[in-house]
């Protein structure tokens, strides 16, 4: 049992990890070498250049000015320095939102925190029952002496952690409304403060039913026309080019390959380089390796203009989707929040993600598809979660010395060797699984994609709520109760209602030494080693050494990489988890929470500011989900303190927690009435005043051409060399605009209007003389 | 135990009962002076008349044609003769929908009946547990000798039965996607050849904010010319006419008790009526009854015209509500289907309901309230399903002797008479308990209304539902389980999620016969007790004696009564259940379900052509509330044989079973995704098709006159004498066409256009232009 004091040496051992990861950051960032490394997000924005332009030779790679060695901790308070609309400016209101998870962590943990060490720590530990239990030899920690265990059962006392657990449920329910409506508002001001954006004007439209007489193009121009004749301006039809974007890689790969080995030749001329053809370089024929590449990309090249017009041309590539542009917000607004065909499943229409923001592969799913698919994931979810044990231990098996030596006997006399044979014993095993939880973020990614989301922010958000659940039951209830997540759920089948939460809320106390260390290592020298930035260091330097011939390859060098919500969001709602369970139950968990919160915050907000790239920007689109996480640890955190006091006899007492969940899920469906709707539709009020200024600011912009080419696949967009490409696809739809109709059946109405293929030839013009009052 | 001829004695039994009702209902149905009780429906329609206008006196009341004797039950087929687009034509499309009720039910049961005899009894029946265990003394009836209990543990017929579960999930599944679809092809049709009704232009909006400058009306005006400058037609702002419908509801009152006394004194002229004014004329001073009611008459009208004119003028009676009309359908569907503005608690807008179907007290409450009231109303139904025993268990121990004795001493010597005193103990208790039960669906209607339901028809959806659990815990589980449901929700707490669907599992089988009784008792004589309309019967014959005097008054005394979804839905619901639980274990059950299927399809279409007057049509809006319901009752039917057979240690077997109610909770919601939306919104190629249709028939159409005073409260139509009210309310609104502002700020806008009041003076002008390409 560990005592105040080793949790003091380990916190001592863990800050000291800290610091000496922030002081290699330190050390390493004012390295002008390493600039681009630290500070990429600036060179993204072109507001800062490679250093050295001027100056020695050494100062280019060195700092030598020893000054700013001495201040090597003020990268803290300038990460700290920056307003927040100036933080929206500069990075994207995604980040800054992000952020402000950080902070409520803050605004949540610090009243209660001191609110918990006032009242609750005093209770507790004025209380004899674990020093009398350890006269009789039953060990306890110094910890639990502060905890709810110390007081004894059917005590009064328990009044006052009911009492807290009310305080806790209020402070946090207020919190968490302020800052639903903060940042429903600040989601508000970005949208109307927005510069124009495509994604304003355009809704992307699935399922388009498939027409023996027209094209996908025909008929989304038609049915637009038809049913929104006032509104409709522009489409865009969505093509299959993944096996173009798939040559695109491949050529940009062998690029990579040819710069390496040019850039070697030109170091050493004696030798011209060499390379083998096969798997990985390690058989096959020997060839020029400069030469082989040459002709790789210019076979690549063909094949992709190949492609490219196969892509343009042919009608199987085109999919039955398109983004449909309207001339006006009020026109998008109504299209996106309206059902158009009798058939629900039909004509979907959905607003369309920034640019940026869409998964091109996904949007051509059909509807019976996405609901078999989600049934797939859903299961597979399941098994994933609770099954997950299985697959390891079976590997597990195989990576012991006799299944390896079984699997492949020709290496038993290395195996044997004694040293080998203690790693193989010692290290395989946990690397399996340590393997699995690396892969574990990729494999959901990989599960969403499957599931058919369309924009890589819901992708993202999808990832995010199952790698929560992922946690919640494998690291959390598999911290508390021993054993893998299957036996668990075998357990549980097998106990009441009111025993579930009573197993797992007596061991809550006894695992408080537990997460405690936990936090310190994940949350505080993990974060540290965050900001130490090593991978991209590595990676950059190396791609500096071996392929950086131009400042343009230099930029692409950089990795600035970005939030990665679908991991770090989870990691951060485990911290709620753990502090608003721990609040009433140890108090003395919560400082080491807030320090991670604080701690976190200021890592983050640097990292913002001068490192991450946001991908996309989806107008901090995540909140609801992040309202939603927190609120499902504040109901854990009740039913387990239920569980816990009525294990304590407390049984008068007990009942007047009930109320707790109750209040909390109502809480959750007011707010989520009552706030989520900002986040998810544009309220036509809002559509027409933006266009009515926009309109009296520009009265002769040419919308249509602005809109015309925004949603165009990016590998039409990609290579700066092809730009006709590009502009012969937007042409190619340009002259579409007069869409002849080959439909039969209507090919003998007497005088075929402009809009001849609508099923009223002449009903936009009627509409419009109808609403004439 | 009951013998298979016990059951037969009990069906004989009920039989007859039904069969007394059906030949009563065949000779009072035929008699001329019941003829407005029997066919309502006509009279009401127009097309029947009071009989006997010649003939013979005696003709006129009896029916003396003895040949319309023999075929008394030629009822049934003429019932069934009428196609069902004249039934969708005659009653409306929610009364064929909900014969559709009946209907899947057979469907449904028919296969499922006749698969489960043939399969399964042969392979229950032909085993010797049962027998062999008859032996050893233990009791057992005859029909269990057909059911799952004579097959003993660990067997491999069970087999048989998983096998059957699929069957029959998948046929259940079959024919509700099947019906659903019709259901929903019958929806659009009848919308789509739906003749021009307000609802289909107008919207509700609620939550209209307050505002210091402009009234509810002016507000309302200005919002809609901004927001939807090309679609907004007119409005119609809700007042609060409660008091003075109270006022009116009172006065009819007074009238009837008029028409009695004057009709009771033109019988008698020798004495003038008398009456008492106190508490239900008991007490009071004597007056001359007529004289006293022409006074009260004339007095209520006095203060009506008063309260109309207040109501009229009176800016407080304004409530933030409005129905706002649009010029086209499409205007209406976009205004239905949108967010309005930034705060999503504001200009709450809707689809307005039929002018019928308005429940007008609840127009007026705010967001938050709404909230709140769920809450409330949540927990109270919580504590109404689980805890109503408590409060009748304290009546009921009031009602006993001793209990009277302590209230009321006085009463003493009456209550020890023998005869009375076994009255009171046999009955009280009995009667407390019966009570409840009649009252029961009037407080679940209260409690819908107190939710905030804006039209009737979701005010009885909300009803049924909740009628639906009631019946599912109390009625369904506490058969099973006896004891309160609150002793039941304390052993389910306390057992664990493997052994609830065990403990009930077991319990199914031995309660077979329990359910067949109740199928005869409350299905077969029910319904045959229903068509013989005793209340309405007795109600009009009285009525015609007391009151009426003109053709008019008779009109009004007709009772034709409604469907009652509230009531009536869960009721064949609990059929359903009962069916999909028994199929596989106790198939015996089965054909009493198909009798009551079909006998209550029979009757309740002849109930639906000849007698009931729905109060509203909402276009079958509740079907996908029966198509979950039929679900519930099939995932719960597949836990209780998971149950039942984890129980027989089929141990390999069970685990098979699981996958069904994965795939039938996927099933509803592919379903829900795929057809709800047509019960709920309406597609805007509809609606333009719909527009386009009326513009090239009616050009002409005045359709702001149409629907000037559609929305109208209805005190202000109900009253013919007091037409010009009507009018002068509608004429009053049809001044404020041009609204002027009075909001400060705007006033020193310097040339103030004709719609001054929006947030852009000329916003609609602009928006107008801006929309030309």
């Amino acid at each position: 049992m560990a005592t105040i004091a080793d949790i003091g040496v380990s916190a001592a051992i863990n800050l000291l990890g800290a610091f000496i990861f922030l002081i290699a950051f330190a050390l390493l960032r004012i390295q002008p070498f390493n600039d681009r490394v630290y500070f990429p997000k600036w060179y993204l924005k072109g507001l800062r250049d490679s250093p050295s332009q001027a100056g020695a030779f050494v100062r280019k790679f060195v700092n030598v000015d020893f000054r700013s060695y001495v201040k090597f901790l003020n990268w803290m308070p300038a990460a700290l320095k920056m307003p927040e609309p100036e933080l929206i400016e500069h990075a994207g209101l995604d980040s800054a939102a992000y952020l402000r998870i950080y902070l409520i962590g803050l605004k949540i943990f610090i009243p209660i925190t001191v609110l918990a060490w006032a009242v609750l720590v005093p209770v507790n530990y004025t209380n004899d029952t674990l020093r009398l239990e350890r006269l009789s030899n039953v060990t306890s920690s110094d910890i639990d002496m502060l905890s709810i265990s110390n007081i004894p059962a059917k005590s009064q006392r328990f009044w006052s952690h009911i009492v807290m657990a009310y305080a806790f449920t209020f402070w946090t329910c207020y919190v968490l409304r302020k800052e639903y409506e903060n940042v429903a508002n600040m989601r508000w001001q970005f949208l109307a403060s927005a510069k124009r954006r495509p994604d304003q004007f355009t809704v992307l439209v699935r399922n388009v039913p498939p027409d023996p007489d027209e094209s996908v193009s025909e008929l989304v121009e038609h049915f637009f026309l038809v049913n929104h004749p006032d509104n409709y301006l522009t489409h865009q039809v969505v093509v299959n080019a993944n096996q173009l974007a798939k040559l695109v890689k491949q050529k940009k790969k062998q690029q990579n390959w040819l710069d390496y080995y040019q850039l070697k030749y030109s170091r050493n001329n004696a030798t011209k380089p060499i390379m083998k053809t096969g798997f990985l370089g390690l058989w096959g024929q020997k060839v020029d390796a400069i030469d082989y590449h040459v002709a790789e990309i210019e076979r690549l090249s063909k094949e992709i203009a190949a492609e490219r017009e196969s892509v343009v041309t042919d009608p199987k590539a085109i999919m039955p989707a398109a983004f449909v542009s309207f001339k006006t917000r009020w026109g998008a607004a109504v299209g996106a929040q309206t059902q158009q065909s009798r058939n629900p499943t039909l004509w979907l229409t959905d607003w369309a993600p920034e640019p940026r923001d869409v998964y091109w592969n996904n949007l051509a799913i059909p509807y019976v598809s996405l609901a078999v698919r989600r049934l797939i994931m859903g299961v597979s979810f399941f098994f994933l979660t609770f099954f997950f044990m299985i697959p390891i231990a079976f590997v597990q098996s195989l990576a012991s010395i006799e299944g390896i030596e079984k699997a492949a006997p020709f290496l038993k006399p290395i195996i044997e060797i004694k040293l080998i044979k203690s790693i193989v014993q010692g290290f395989l095993p946990g690397i399996a699984l340590k393997l699995f939880l690396i892969f574990l973020p990729s494999i959901l990614m990989i599960m969403s994609k499957f599931e058919g989301f369309i924009s890589i922010s819901s992708l993202e958000r999808r990832s995010a709520s199952r790698y929560y659940i992922f946690n919640l039951v494998n690291v959390f209830l598999g911290s508390i109760i021993t054993g893998s997540a299957f036996e668990q759920l075998d357990t549980f089948m097998k106990q009441s209602a009111n025993d579930i939460p009573k197993t797992i809320g007596v061991a809550i106390p006894i695992k408080a030494t537990f997460f405690i260390t936990y936090i310190m290592v994940d949350g505080w020298a993990g974060i540290a080693g965050e900001i130490l930035m090593l991978k991209p260091l590595i990676m950059y330097h190396l791609k500096n050494f071996f392929l950086v011939k131009t400042e343009k390859d230099r930029e692409e060098a950089m990795d600035a990489g970005s939030l990665g919500f679908n991991t770090g969001e989870p990691r951060i709602q485990f911290y709620f988890l753990l502090g608003l369970v721990y609040a009433t139950v140890t108090p003395l968990l919560l400082p080491f929470i807030l320090v991670f919160f604080a701690f976190a915050y200021v890592v983050f907000r640097h990292q913002i500011i001068n490192v991450y790239n946001q991908e996309y920007e989806s107008g901090a689109a995540f909140w609801p989900d992040v309202h939603k996480r927190v609120l499902i640890a504040l109901i854990i955190s009740q039913l387990l303190l239920m569980g816990l006091m009525s294990t304590k006899e407390a049984a008068q007492s007990t009942p007047f927690l009930i109320a707790l969940p109750v209040l909390t899920i109502w809480f959750y469906y007011f707010t989520q009435g009552r706030y989520e709707p900002a986040f998810i539709r544009y309220p036509l009020q809002e559509a027409m005043m933006k266009d009515t200024l926009e309109h009296a600011r520009e009265p002769n912009l040419n919308l249509k051409g602005y809109l015309q080419s925004a949603y165009i696949h990016p590998v039409f967009k990609s290579e700066d060399d092809d730009d006709d490409h590009d502009t012969a696809f937007a042409k190619k739809e340009d002259e579409d605009v007069l869409v002849p109709t080959k439909r039969q059946s209507r090919r003998n109405t007497p005088a075929p209007s402009k809009f001849s293929g609508g099923s009223s030839p002449s009903l936009p013009e009627a509409v419009q003389e109808h609403q004439e009052p």
